[in-house]
C-alpha cells in the first residue's frame, strides 16, 4: 500500500468563533495530502492537469473524532482505498502530532469526459491506482 | 415539518480551476440554511452564540449530482433530519433555480459540555428541534 | 454613478478563534458586489465568463475600521472608482446594517491577454465602465 | 532583522476558474509566515492565544505581479517593517521557487483592549517586535 503523510498545521484562518477548526478545514487538508499522493503515483503535476477528462468528486465524507486547535501540528494521510472502473476512493485521516486521530474521511471520485458524462478510468491511471492499494 | 431555504448565487471565490464549484463550498451553504433554520427554531442569535455547550459536527457527508458553476443561482435548503438525546442531524440540498437537485448532505452534531463531553440536548432546544421534524 | 448594493450575513466560516471575522472575509464580500455590479453594467455573466482576456487583480486593499460579528447583517456596494486605458479600479465599501461602516476597501484589476501581456480595455467594456462613473 | 521563510505550495482550493488562485490565497498565505515568525519572536503560540488584548489588522494590502497556478511552488517570507506605540506593520512577500516574486504584501495591526479601545502594545511584545526590525 502506498500512502502519502503531509505534515501540517492548524491555521488561524481554520478556525471559527467556537475556538476550535471550521469542520470544512480538513475537507481542504485531505485534497492537499491527495494532490501529493496522486503527484507521487502519477507524476508530474497528478491530476488536475489532466485535459482530456475530468474527476469530479460524487461523494465526500469525514467524521470528526478529537478536536483540533490553532496551532496544532498533525499528519494527513492519504491513501487509494479502492479503484472500480470509473472511480476511484480516497481514504484520508487526520492525527494530531502529540497523539490521537482526530478526523477519518473518504472521498469517492468518478471520472467524466468533457460533455460530464461517466467514462473509465484511463488505463494508465486506473493502474497506477490499482498498483497503490 | 419546518425548513428553511436559503437562495443563493455560486461566487468566483467557490470556483476552482476545474471551471466547477471547489467541493467544499456546498458544506459552507449547508451551515449557512441550517444557521436561518435555527435562527428561526431558537430565536435570537440560534446556536452558535450559546456559551454553556457547543454542538460541533461529528459527521459530514456530501453527494454530488449534477455540476455547479459560476454564476449559478440555487436554492440551499436545510432541515432537521433526526433529533437523538445528544445529538442532531440536519439534512440539505442545493437546488439550482433553473433545475435538478445538484448537492445533497447530511450532518450529524452533538451537544458537548465545555470540556468535551457529551451531554444531552438542552431541553429547550430539544423541544424546538423535536417540533421541526 | 452606478454601483451595486448587495444585502449580506456574516457566516460562521467567516469568523475566526478570535470572535470576530477573519480579514479575508470582507475581500470576498467585495467580490460579490463587484461582479453583481459587473453582470448589470456588462450584461449576461459579467466578467469572469469572457474568455479573450483576463482581468487579473494587480492591488487590493482594505481598510477595518469597526467590528463584524456573526450574524451581523450588512450592505456590500461596490462602484467604479476609476478606469484607464488597461485598468479599472473598483471601490467598496461594508457597513452594518445596524450602524457604521465597517471595512472599505480598493481594486485595481487590468486587463491582459491570454498570454499575460497588458492590453487596452476593449472598447465596449470600457465604454460601460465609464458610463458607470 | 529577523525574518521567517514558510515553504509552501499553490493548492487545488486557492484556484479559481480563471486557471490561476483567487486573489484571497496569498493573504491566507501571509498571515502562516507571520504567525511563524510571532511564534519564534513571542515564544509558545505566538499572539493568537493572548487574553488580555486583541491585535486586528487595520490596513491590509497587496500587489499581485506574477501570476502562480497550481501546483507551484514557492517561499511566502514575513518581517516585521514597522513598530509604533500602538501599532505594527508587517511586509510579506511570496515568490515562485523557481523564480520571479508574486505577490508583495504589508498589514498594519494595533492592539486593542477587550472593549476594543486602542492601547499600547504590551511592553515585552514592542521590544520583541523592535529587536526584529
Amino acid at each position: 500500500m502506498v500512502e502519502h503523510a503531509e505534515r501540517m498545521r492548524v491555521a488561524w484562518v481554520d478556525t471559527d468563533a467556537s475556538g476550535l477548526i471550521h469542520y470544512t478545514a480538513p475537507l481542504r487538508w485531505f485534497e492537499v495530502a491527495e494532490h501529493a499522493l496522486m503527484r507521487r503515483l502519477l507524476g508530474g503535476r497528478g491530476l488536475p492537469a489532466e485535459r482530456t477528462f475530468l474527476l469530479p468528486r460524487v461523494h465526500v465524507e469525514a467524521d470528526f473524532r478529537a478536536p483540533l486547535r490553532y496551532p496544532d501540528e498533525f499528519e494527513c494521510v492519504a491513501r487509494i482505498a479502492g479503484v472500480g472502473r470509473s472511480s476511484v476512493t480516497f481514504a484520508y485521516d487526520v492525527r494530531r502530532l502529540d497523539g490521537p486521530v482526530c478526523v477519518v474521511g473518504r472521498i469517492v471520485a468518478v471520472a467524466v469526459d468533457l460533455d460530464g458524462h461517466t467514462m473509465p478510468l484511463p488505463a494508465e491511471m486506473r493502474a497506477a491506482l490499482t498498483g497503490a492499494l
